[in-house]
């Protein structure tokens, strides 16, 4: 045993004695609970001060303000400012810029220190997951069963082919040009077949868009595609994890994917008037948001006990309580709270992620970038082709391709996955986040683009008929 | 070296590593970190379903919400259920009824079960502080300065006399009565310092008495005291800290309480209208809220930091915040944020509170039930003792009195505090529990009692005078 002063009362604010002390072997290395606290009320304040500040920064060049979160994580993060660093691949404490401020005003030893710092680590990596939690949740909250289905075969014949194409053309791509093995290359492949349904909603809304055929075709296929992302992802992340590609395991999840997505939705639509009146017969604060929270956790605990993920859970609770009439009010409580921990997951795979491997000047990074065009170059080429299935007529083509680009949220999801996995390597790892990147940064304005010249063309035409 | 078959993703939803993994003597002990997920998502749905099922119970027979949580926690805690159980006072992750259903679904190692154990109870005691935090803040904001200047002088006296006069009985009671040492004298005494404000309100609102000139009263005194009740927690727990009464020390905390509240108050005032300009200015996701957030936790760090509370800062937050033309907005939005965290707070106060010590058919406990009567009397007597302090004429003077009696939440703080801090015995720790419990209770029937017979009388001399 050591001789760290535990002073009566160390941890200042609410009921809690050292954690990790518990674990036999970790008796030599307690956290300090109250330096615990204050690492992550201090992680936090630079994780929204970086969320805000690059956020805000994109926003003014029209730009997705998401993208800011991931930079400001980059700038936050191992990259840069070493302000948010995790306990991994050789980081200790003596690497995080605020135990180095807290054990200046402390005087911990190092296995304590070590300890505080996994201990604060452990916290945000909770407050990190809680928040893509409810970010799927929102996702599914805006999703509409009867949008899916409205828009029907068009944007499901959109979303399937956006999502194969992408996938095929990366994954064959992969093995075959950079000879990156199967693993890698499928999840590399996955990351290429997301779109996002918020970036490309938000454009279409600014310009008016949202509701033209193009934009409601866009919409439909992003949300179906959303769906069959988090489907892949989902499979992707299962093969993963048993280490080999089996039919049997990949039936085993595309089945316990659907059985799970349409026995909630069933469930989900037959227990929705009993979970509407029992909400609304409940007397004390937050009926809508805890009862709603209650199911969010129960769904994503069983979608990933059963080999899925736990965001699937989280989103298929969105998509059935969405479709209750209390859903307005759901989606509008449930904003500030994922204003508050949604920014936490975004930052925190920002700085997670080691830019300095996309540095052109260091030979050894040759790859990384090649493989980075490459991906973009599927990405893109992937998503436009796709606008060719477009078999109705007097569409803009072109504008369904483009607003099918940006991969957003949930390529990061991806990229976030996969950096946690261990399965890619740091330079695909880094590519597949340049491909978000670079995909996010120009659908925005290519799309606006698009879309007007679309107008300009239609009003020549009908200029030169009359 | 133990052969915990790490899988390659084996947390599946968002960038984390193993975090206890880093310190090295920790090494043999790894937590599972989608078991830590998957821990955290049961003991919140835990929480979530204790604080709805007791909270309502409670609302259907006209007691506060917030008895429920503590209940409910008292029910999913260490003594009832063992669903919600924390690694202390020689508690093992055999004990929890989470980690053994887990434990059931996955095969870990001894030390992997305490370190996963140790985790995710170390994920719900932030999210726990994070609860406490947020709900001071939100205390802060609908507390009003100008309110406490407005009922001035007769608000204060109720206060400083209602704060004084039961830490005095209860202080020299306690140690002369009971033998109870000076610090946990001081301490039980400082808990029953405390008002409820929100159980008042409440309780006034319902019945339509908040804007009476004895509701006026009430609350502009319950503002003040929830004040002086923070300040003196900050100077009890500092004190419990150092371990020893010093007139210096209480100096230096009075003053730097004083000059921290002072200070940010001043500042805050000063700054609010930049504070405004930079949120209206603000065009990404959550301006306000997030803004709010960074000021909260960089005064709860700074309080912390100055050996003040943690909640002082977000008090004295929610307070400055409250003095811009955004409260209401900001009221608004904090809501379903205070809905999600304060509930855990309360849950794992009550999960903590062994209440066997207050079974009366064991012998040994005794002592702590005749603690409990005692504190109990003293908490009733002192209140309602503060209440002849009332000059005005024509005040029902006992409504005063009886207003000021709950102890609620902020009663809870205290002994959630002295738990965490182990200067309370256990006996002396469950008696304040008894003590907020029986306050929390008998206020609310009492206090409309009182000022129904208040009203009757009032009519009657009416009738007569007519």
């Amino acid at each position: 045993m050591t001789t760290i002063p535990l002073t009566p009362l160390d941890w200042p604010i609410s009921p809690v004695v050292p954690l990790l002390a518990t674990a036999t072997e970790a008796a030599e290395a307690e956290a300090d609970s109250s330096l615990v606290l204050a690492g992550v009320l201090l992680s936090l304040v630079a994780i929204y001060f970086a969320s805000k500040l690059f956020g805000e920064l994109c926003a003014r060049i029209n730009l997705p303000p998401v993208l800011g979160d991931l930079i400001g994580g980059v700038v936050i993060g191992v990259s840069v400012l070493n302000i948010l660093v995790f306990p991994e691949g050789g980081v200790t404490a003596d690497s995080s810029a605020v135990m180095n401020f807290l054990q200046s005003t402390a005087d911990l030893t190092a296995g304590s220190l070590e300890a505080t710092f996994a201990a604060q680590s452990e916290a945000i990596s909770v407050l990190s997951e809680l928040g893509v939690i409810i970010l799927l949740f929102e996702i599914g909250l805006e999703s509409e069963l009867e949008e899916l289905i409205k828009y029907g075969p068009q944007a499901a014949i959109v979303a399937v082919v956006g999502v194969v194409l992408p996938f095929a053309l990366g994954t064959v791509g992969l093995m075959s040009l950079f000879s990156v093995e199967a693993i890698p290359a499928i999840f590399a492949g996955a990351a290429l077949t997301a779109t996002s349904i918020g970036i490309t909603a938000k454009v279409l809304a600014e310009i008016g868009k949202l509701s033209s055929k193009e934009g409601q075709i866009i919409i439909g296929a992003a949300v179906l595609d959303d769906v069959l992302g988090i489907i892949v992802l989902a499979v992707v992340a299962s093969l993963v994890k048993t280490g080999e590609i089996e039919v049997t395991n990949i039936l085993y999840l595309t089945v316990s994917a659907a059985i799970f997505l349409v026995g909630t939705i069933f469930l989900g639509r037959l227990l929705n008037p009993y979970f509407v009146s029992l909400v609304k017969s409940l007397k004390t604060r937050g009926p809508l948001i805890i009862s709603a929270l209650i199911v969010t956790f129960i769904l994503s605990y069983i979608a990933s006990a059963i080999q899925l993920e736990g965001i699937l859970g989280a989103f298929a609770a969105g998509l059935i309580l969405g479709e209750s009439e209390l859903q307005r009010d759901l989606e509008e409580q449930v904003v500030p709270i994922a204003d508050m921990l949604v920014p936490v997951f975004f930052v925190v795979v920002g700085a997670r992620t080691d830019v300095s491997v996309l540095n052109p000047f260091e030979p050894a990074n040759q790859e990384g970038l090649i493989i980075a065009a490459f991906l973009i170059a599927v990405a893109i080429i992937g998503k436009v082709a796709t606008s060719l299935t477009v078999f109705q007529s007097g569409i803009n083509r072109l504008a369904v391709g483009v607003g099918m680009i940006p991969r957003g949220e949930v390529g990061l999801v991806f990229a976030g996955v996969g950096a946690a996995s261990g399965v890619l390597s740091e330079s695909l790892d880094a590519a597949i986040i340049a491909m978000v990147i670079v995909t996010t940064f120009i659908a925005p304005p290519w799309l606006r683009n698009v879309l007007e010249k679309g107008e300009a063309a239609e009003a020549t035409e009908k200029e030169e008929a009359a």
